[in-house]
């Protein structure tokens, strides 16, 4: 499929010639599709509107995708484009604003990780309590199945992601510069790990560097790729602040962390709390379970939803089920003791539930298989390509009461 | 006038013999009057509700109203009863729970020095944390003019009356037990400063010892003599707590001040703010003073609402007025540093003001006079004794719309 490929080339030009983030550059994209925006950028065509002309036209000598493509290829990267099977539909919430590409490193299948994911940020000068709030926060998400998504920076960033991975869950790191541009530098041995078990995630061509006002774009990503976001401590106008304004915006669940009134970096949260009747004030993960878990039984009518196929498990076979990791598998006996089930349900319920795609081996253990949380996409068609926000068509109007 | 007498004596007598909080209680005392539940209650006549008859009987013998009168004069003391010109008219919101009398001790006018009080409560066993935000809040809203009312307890109570008293503010301690039994013991000094400066009120007569639902049950009496309730510290089962509860129920504002969420003695106060949308988060006294403020702002339709002598004050008197604490009068220099003004305003400002019954002297210094405040008295008669709800007969009901 050569139109394919023209097309990741496109948004690999376009994601290095234009900035991320500026509408009039969505519009664009919108109006033209990526490929014949790119020919019309190259051509100096005086259609593109000027703002997005501007912004390219002294980029454009550098421009060199496959090149890019390259680079990434060498640290075993991807190129995510809308359509792809692993692009978050999610994405389109922000309208013209979405990302024309991401850059992504590590195992985790983008799409799969971001549907149970909590965006847990602050303060990149956390205090020692913002620290062990994050980590202990995001571990006790990850116990619950639930991911951590993050900036990569210092403070409560990176203790969230820590705890994440600690606990064996999912983590992903959105950064404001290239997947291979380890920044900030004392975070090299957290990104190691986040390539290793996680995912790396960019709007930015590999070689990027950070600048102040990609943060604040990156931002934006962080809220829309996530359930909801969770401020766990935060200066007066820390970036964090605009991590939660944008998941406000975007609908999605923002919840904030209290600390002792007597301390600078609690101040945001507590502004937050105050200022916004929909900010919720959360002080362990079940707090943030419940917030981030309403959106599915919102979505979702409870009385006529299809039953999931855990919710058929025999209760001890459930047992076997819940009992299990997400990440890291452990073994039959560990399973048995986790769940409180004898050692005989354990082996008789692994087979049934690694034919359903609900466990599968990992190494010498088991782990829980994403298979039914994927079957969204089999059931439902994957929303059109150039609109990702016409999703669900079918979905009948409400009649107006 | 003996009737007063008679009624004074009934309910010294009645709040010997019978527990207060008890709805079947206020009934009988709505239904019959303080005297003639008094007469029936020593007739045995069976005609008083068996519930309120059985509290008393045990009681009876020992009931000596002019003895306990006596033994409060020893004290200095006074009994409040409705009516009188220093019962605070929000006690009415109690109901039938309203308080049959109140025994109090030191210089303060209970109505007064209510009217604008803030209570402060919290943990028993308060952190360093609790202890600090509760004398720094009290201390601030003393600034500010508001009082602080709160429960003489250890922990967070008494941080609040001591921030409070240190700032040169009217604070007032509502015991659950005799106004002459120090309770606890540790407080001696502490209650000899409330009786010299502030206000000690209790709904035992002298003597009478501390008991667990004692303090539940005043409780109800600190949330209806304040504007708002602040919940400082307070872990999951905190008597504080049912203050809170109290104050919804009445319609007052509540508060909770957030600390660490590592922290059980916030645990409480995470939990009203998680469980009541009404409950706002503060973390400072502006934040306080914003909330019960507006109680009088939603009452007063701005527009139409009378300009108050303070509001006709010239900017520079007005500052020089700002500046003059509540209590513990300063001289003009303190005044003119203060107030950011020369001392020859100070000293042209004072006459005026004092004309205005805004300022008075105290010693070699000057203090707010209350006057201007004590006005709606004046301007409205009081409620009818017996049933002070039924407040404002005047006011219109508003069409419904």
């Amino acid at each position: 499929m050569s139109s394919d490929l023209d097309e990741r080339l496109a948004r690999a030009a376009l994601s290095r010639a234009l900035e991320p983030g500026i509408q009039a550059v969505g519009e664009a994209l919108d109006r033209h599709g990526a490929v014949e925006l790119w020919r019309r950028l190259r051509a100096g065509d005086p259609l593109v509107a000027p703002a997005v002309a501007r912004g390219a036209a002294a980029r454009l000598p550098d421009v060199a995708p496959e090149r890019d493509l390259e680079r990434l290829d060498r640290v075993g990267g991807r190129l995510l484009v809308p359509g792809d099977e692993e692009w978050p539909a999610c994405l389109g919430d922000l309208g013209t604003a979405a990302p024309m590409a991401l850059w992504v490193r590590g195992p985790l299948h983008l799409d799969a990780a971001t549907r149970r994911s909590v965006a847990v940020v602050g303060s990149r000068s956390a205090s020692a309590y913002g620290g062990h709030v994050a980590s202990q926060l995001s571990a006790e998400l990850a116990d619950a199945g639930w991911g951590t998504t993050s900036g990569g920076a210092y403070g409560v960033d990176g203790a969230a992601h820590r705890g994440c991975l600690a606990a064996g869950g999912e983590t992903v790191a959105v950064l404001a510069c290239g997947v291979d541009v380890p920044y900030p530098r004392g975070h090299d041995l957290l990104f190691s790990r986040v390539v290793e078990e996680g995912l790396l995630v960019s709007e930015w061509p590999p070689g990027s560097a950070p600048h102040r006002l990609r943060f604040l774009v990156r931002n934006r990503v962080i809220a829309a790729l996530t359930a909801g976001t969770v401020v766990v401590e935060a200066a007066a106008r820390s970036g964090a602040l605009s991590t939660a304004r944008f998941a406000l915006r975007l609908g999605r669940r923002v919840m904030a962390v209290p600390g002792p009134v007597t301390s600078a970096t609690s101040t945001g949260c507590h502004a937050l709390l105050r200022e916004h009747d929909e900010v919720r004030l959360v002080v362990r993960a079940a707090h943030v379970i419940e917030e981030v878990g309403r959106i599915g039984a919102d979505l979702t009518p409870p009385e006529r939803g299809p039953v999931s196929e855990v919710d058929r498990l025999a209760p001890d076979v459930r047992a076997v089920y819940d009992a299990m990791p997400v990440r890291t598998g452990v073994g039959p006996a560990t399973l048995a003791a986790r769940g409180g089930v004898e050692l005989a349900v354990v082996l008789r319920s692994l087979g049934p539930l690694q034919v359903a795609g609900l466990a599968r081996q990992d190494g010498g253990g088991w782990v829980k298989a994403p298979g039914p949380r994927r079957s969204r996409s089999a059931a439902a068609p994957p929303p059109a390509q150039g609109d990702p926000r016409a999703a669900q068509p079918d979905t009948p109007t409400p009649p107006v009461a």
